[in-house]
Formats: C-alpha cells, structure tokens, sequence
C-alpha cells in the first residue's frame, strides 16, 4: 500500500523532485549552483509577488527563517506586537521573547483571525512597537488571515511588517509589493513541493533599514552576509544543495502549471475537504471567510478519538493526517489534513474515503458516500483552468 | 565525462545514499522519523567516540553548529580563546564576537598548528577565559590539530572545550569521552557521505551547567529545546528529513566498511596525494606531522595560475578541486584537493592524473607519471585493512 501523507508540511515529493534532487552534488562555490540559486531566486520573487525586495535562501526550518526575522530587526528592550491564532503566531513571540523583545501578544481564539480594527487599536496602544509580526496562514487551526488589509492597517500606522507566509506562498496568492508587506518567509516543505530544509526570506527596503539598526547578535541568520552572497549567486556557508535542486524543480513545475491554476487549485480541493468533513460530522474550526487553501483542521464528533481515527486511516487505508498541535485544550480534539504541494482532486477523494470508512469502523456513521457527495460538485470545477505563462 | 568533484565538501554521494534520500517523505512527528533520528544518533555517538554526550541534530550547515555552541555557551561580555589556524578558526573567532564575547584569538600562520605550550600559556595568561574554541581540522590549510594533546592542556587548566570537528569527524579518529572533549561539532556533507543540510552538536556534561547560564539570545539552535525534543526521536522545529535518510546509509556504509578502515583508508589516500602533489613540483602547506587526512592544501609551483590550473583539470579531465579560501595572500597561490567521504584510490589516481596533464598543457612539466609513481607505493597499502564489526 502505497501510503498518502496529507499532514500540512511535510508534503509528498513528486518523482521528477526526487529525480532533481538526485543529480550529482556540486560545488557551492562554482558555476552550477550560482546559477541554480539565481533561478530559484527568481522564483521565489515571482511567487512572493515582488521585485523591490532582496530574496535570501537559508539552509533551516521554517522557524529559522522567523528567528532570522527577529534577530536582524529587532534590538533588546524593543516593543514589537506579535498577532497570534495559534500555535505559529505563538513561536513569532516565543523567538521575540527569547531575543529580549517586549512582546505585546495580540491573542484571538483558535480558529478566529486577527481582525483590522483590534489590530489598528493595538497598534494605537502600543506606539513605541516599530515591527510588527503576523501570521499569514496559521497551520496549527487552518486559518488564513486576510493579511492584504492587516497590511494597510500596519502601514497607515506607519510601522514594518514581518509576514510569516510559510505555509501559504506557492499556494495561495500572496502580492508582497502591492500589498506593501516588509518582509515575507516561507518554507521549502510547503507549497514548494520539495523536502524540509530550505527556507525563504524577502527582505524589502524598509526592512533593509531595520537591519542596520539591530543591534541583537547573529551569523549564521545575518542578512547582510546573505545579501552580499546572494549578489554573487552564493549563500555565506554551505547551504543544503541537495534540496534546493529540489526547490528548483518544485517552482519549475509551479511555472509550468501557472500559479493562478496551482492556486485555484489548492482552493478547490480546500472546498472540498471541508465539504466532506462536514458532511462526515466533522467541525471546521477556522471562521468561514477565513479558511485555509493549504490545510483544514476540524472537530472531531464526540466519541470519537483523534488517535484511534488517525491510526485506523492509516492502518487500513494508508492515509496519514495530522493530529492538533499545541497546549490548547482544543488541539487533542481536532484533526488536520493538509492539502498543499503536490496534491490532486484523486489524493484528495482517497482522504475522503479513507475518513468515512474509519468513522464506519469506529461506529460513528455508516460509510455511504456521504463525504465524497459533498465533495464531487466542488472538486468538478477543476476544468477550469487559466491560461498558464 | 563524469566529473570528480574533489573539493573537501560537498563532496559525491554514493548511489545507495541517493537513493535513500529519495525514499518518500514522512511525517516528522511520526514513528518512522523517530526511527530513523534514533539511528542517527547512535551512529553519531559512535563516530563521534562518546557514550556520555547527548547528540542534537540540527538543519543547518557546520556553521550553524558552531554559532549553536557559541549562542548556548557564551554571554555577552565573556572573555574565550579561540585557536585559529584559518578560515574556519576565524570564523569561531567571528561568532563569537558577533555574540559579543571578548575573543582572545590564539593566531598561528597559515599551514602551522596550535601548539600545546602556547595553548597553555594562553590560557595562563588569561584566567577569566572559561570556554575554549579549537579547530580539529582546518580545511582551508589542510592541518589536522593533535585535538587529544590540546585537550589535555584546556582540561589542566579546568577551561570548557569546543572542537569544530566539522571535517574531522568520521573521516579520522576522534574520541570525544577519552580524549575528555565537552563539545565537538560535525556536518552531512563531509565524510559522512550525505548532501550539506544537517549537522551534529554533541554536548557532554560540563557543557550543560555552561548552557544553564548562557545568557545570549537563541531558539531555533537552542540546545536545551533540541535535548528535550531528541529524548523522543524528534526536533523541535521540521528537520531536513530527505537529508538525514542520506545520513542513515552514510552512516550504515561507515559501519560497515568499519570505521578503523575508513579512518586507514583516508589516511593512505591523504598521504598518496601529498607525495602525489609534492612530485608534480607543489609545496605542501601543513607541517609535516598535522597533515589532514581529508584535505590537502599546497602552494602551486611559481610561474602557475591557480584558476588556469583548476579550468584546464575541470574542462579536459572532468576533475573538480579547490582554489584558496580566505583573504590571505597564501590562499591566491594554493589548491586543495578533498578526499574524503565517499573516495577511493582510483578516484586519488584521476586526480593526480589530471593534474600531472594539466601541468603538462601549462608547459610547467612534462606528464611522464611522476606523480603516479609516487603515489602508487603509498596506495599499494590498500589490502591492508583492520576487521570490520
């Protein structure tokens, strides 16, 4: 049984990935990799939506690229406001904590967004905050904040925005430029259809004037020292060569796809998840309006145990989902089924399926197709496509 | 032509390595990755000779490691020696001051080692400096430090010591309890066969209390975090999984062949290559006596251009090695040849081959096997191997 893993990151790599990720290593200093490492570059540009900002590759976790955020922008004793839906929002204060920042949490209810006018009165209250941190897709609830009107919000404020875009960019549209954001992560493993490894940083112009001013300690994350590499096609140490000829083959096949299919896609097949879990008896947990294209988390219904559902659809039906994250009471009562990167209306149908049959075998509903019936209508618009560049 | 890409990291992957990278992708929080992060470590921990120490893994390259140990053991104005021989023991020396230790720099000149006597006046001399920073292995002057002489002087004087073992490590001995070494460091795209991505802290008891203290700054390379997170096969944030499956058959390939023997083989081949390169008119840099096992540097004879000589060995011969590294004026004037990780004594011969014609083709001798014929006694050791277990 070849099995699925539909948790939100890491994703299933396609073969031609493997296949890139496969050829023979280089030399980091020479020719090739410049090369691979400015068509990446490009790429990531393209998919975060800009031309101003500097894009820089590191060899980390996503939670790398965030650290590197904090330690070039911010100083001990800085006043920064961290929005928080959950458990990514959460590791943005965390990582500012830890670097001495005083953290004012702007905290909503797991599965509620970060709303315009509480962000617009926190940023009034705290004036002295300079930088502000927010989550575009939080992971943990499968909630997706509308972070082109947050941005506007930060902006008239006149304060930096850091967007922690980690599992959305690739995978839900995302306008760095236009919608005026400072700085935007993301991370290999997402969207980007390649192995964990990798991550992105975007670095605008406002940002770049941050970084001189921080006076917060850093090597490995410094971005001037990426930045100066980055001009030569190099990144400052070794970078993980491997996996970002996978990344390179992961935004190829977005080009070729078109990012508008591959985002239409992924909304589509969200659609559809959360058609089917709710017809399964399931409780999608992010406010309508505000649901995620990359992963759905829902309520399990009473009686049911998210670890003996989780093992039953993997034991007999080879599909692996996420379980919750976190402390919150909340979290050990949710499941998560990712459904970013390499994902199709077929992968997506089996999920569906392997989730009514153990919800049957764990005496809760009979499998009668009621899931896959919710789901059908939504997964047939996937003829429409627009045209691809 | 298949290049040999001959550079002291990355080095080539072994088939059996690639394709365990492309196994498919799991979930970092299941079972299966526990399984292997497990069988990672212990195979560190033997590489690395300690039952004592715990062994984190990070995603990130060498220097990534080395900015950990500097972040979790060192506050802001501490006083440290760093040992530096090199590229690499400046770059502790750069770390360290960027978290804003005062660095007393042990200097030595390019192609010298750090010689006990000055280590111990050193540390004499500077009473309040409780953390010392060595480079077993420097690779931009191909010099191995007598790490386990050095360790003596650093455990006599009651200092803490942290050996970058980065292109040591599983390529020569190394003995982490015996030797009473507090922290040693390494990284996948050494001798360990594996693409760059992943690199090892292993932090023994000593080094704990100093962590218990640190007050600088850190999270995503917070040791503390990973212990707690390794205790149960994982790591605190998404890990480079595609990466460390290429670290498991490393690994399992090292075990097999027995560590003695790859420890024999590196050394026959470093020595072929030295009187390989000392026949073809180059000067060797390391003092006899700390020559690597790993890395040869040596000065190109007068009258030879560094990158003429690298283009003709890459363009006729398909034969990849190193310039220089580092702003001194020595490094315009010396080539590096890696041989570790996955090299045998064919692929030594090609080298020395494509040498012998490229110097040949600049008019600077003729090709009549010099170089083959002093390497050739050297390699002939071969059979010689000690039982694997």
């Amino acid at each position: 049984m070849t099995e699925q893993l539909r948790i939100p990151g890491p994703t299933p790599l396609p073969d031609r990935v493997v296949r890139a990720m496969s050829r023979p290593m280089v030399d980091h200093r020479g020719g090739e990799f410049a090369a691979v490492h400015r068509e990446v570059s490009a790429g990531v540009r393209e998919v975060f939506g800009t031309e101003t900002a500097d894009v820089l590759i590191v060899t980390s976790s996503g939670t790398g690229a965030m650290e590197s955020a904090v330690a070039n922008l911010v100083s001990p004793g800085d006043r920064v406001i961290v929005g928080t839906c959950g458990v990514f929002g959460d590791r943005f204060a965390d990582i500012n904590a830890a670097y001495g920042a005083e953290v004012t949490r702007l905290s909503v209810d797991w599965g509620q967004p970060i709303e315009e006018a509480v962000l617009a009165e926190t940023l009034a209250a705290n004036p002295d905050a300079k930088v502000v941190f927010l989550t575009h897709n939080e992971t943990s609830t499968g909630l997706t904040n509308h972070i082109a009107k947050l941005a506007r919000v930060v902006r008239d404020a006149g304060r930096l925005l850091v967007v922690d875009a980690i599992s959305s960019a690739s995978s839900m549209d995302l306008q760095m430029d236009a919608w005026d954001l400072d700085v935007v992560l993301s991370g290999s493993q997402k969207g980007w259809m390649s192995p964990p490894g990798i991550a992105f940083a975007a670095v605008g112009p406002r940002a770049w004037e941050f970084v001189e001013r921080s006076r917060s300690p850093r090597f490995y994350f410094d971005w001037k020292s990426h930045r100066t590499w980055a001009e030569k096609g190099f990144t400052p140490s070794t970078p993980a060569v491997s996996t970002l000829f996978a990344v390179q083959e992961g935004i190829r096949m977005l080009r070729e796809e078109g990012l508008a299919n591959a985002f239409a896609r992924h909304r589509r097949i969200a659609d559809a998840t959360a058609a089917g879990l709710f017809a399964a008896g399931l409780t999608l947990l992010a406010r309508e309006g505000y649901r995620s294209a990359t992963v759905t988390a829902a309520v399990v219904p009473d009686g049911i145990e998210v670890e003996a559902l989780r093992k039953l659809m993997r034991s007999r039906h080879g599909v692996i989902i996420a379980g919750g994250r976190g402390q919150a009471k909340i979290s050990e009562r949710i499941v998560r089924v990712g459904h970013l990167g390499a994902i199709d209306e077929g992968d997506l149908v089996q999920v569906l399926w392997a989730l009514e049959q153990a919800l049957e075998e764990l005496d809760h509903a009979p499998a009668d197709g009621r899931t896959l019936a919710a789901a059908q209508p939504i997964l047939a618009g996937a003829s429409e496509t627009v045209a691809a560049h």
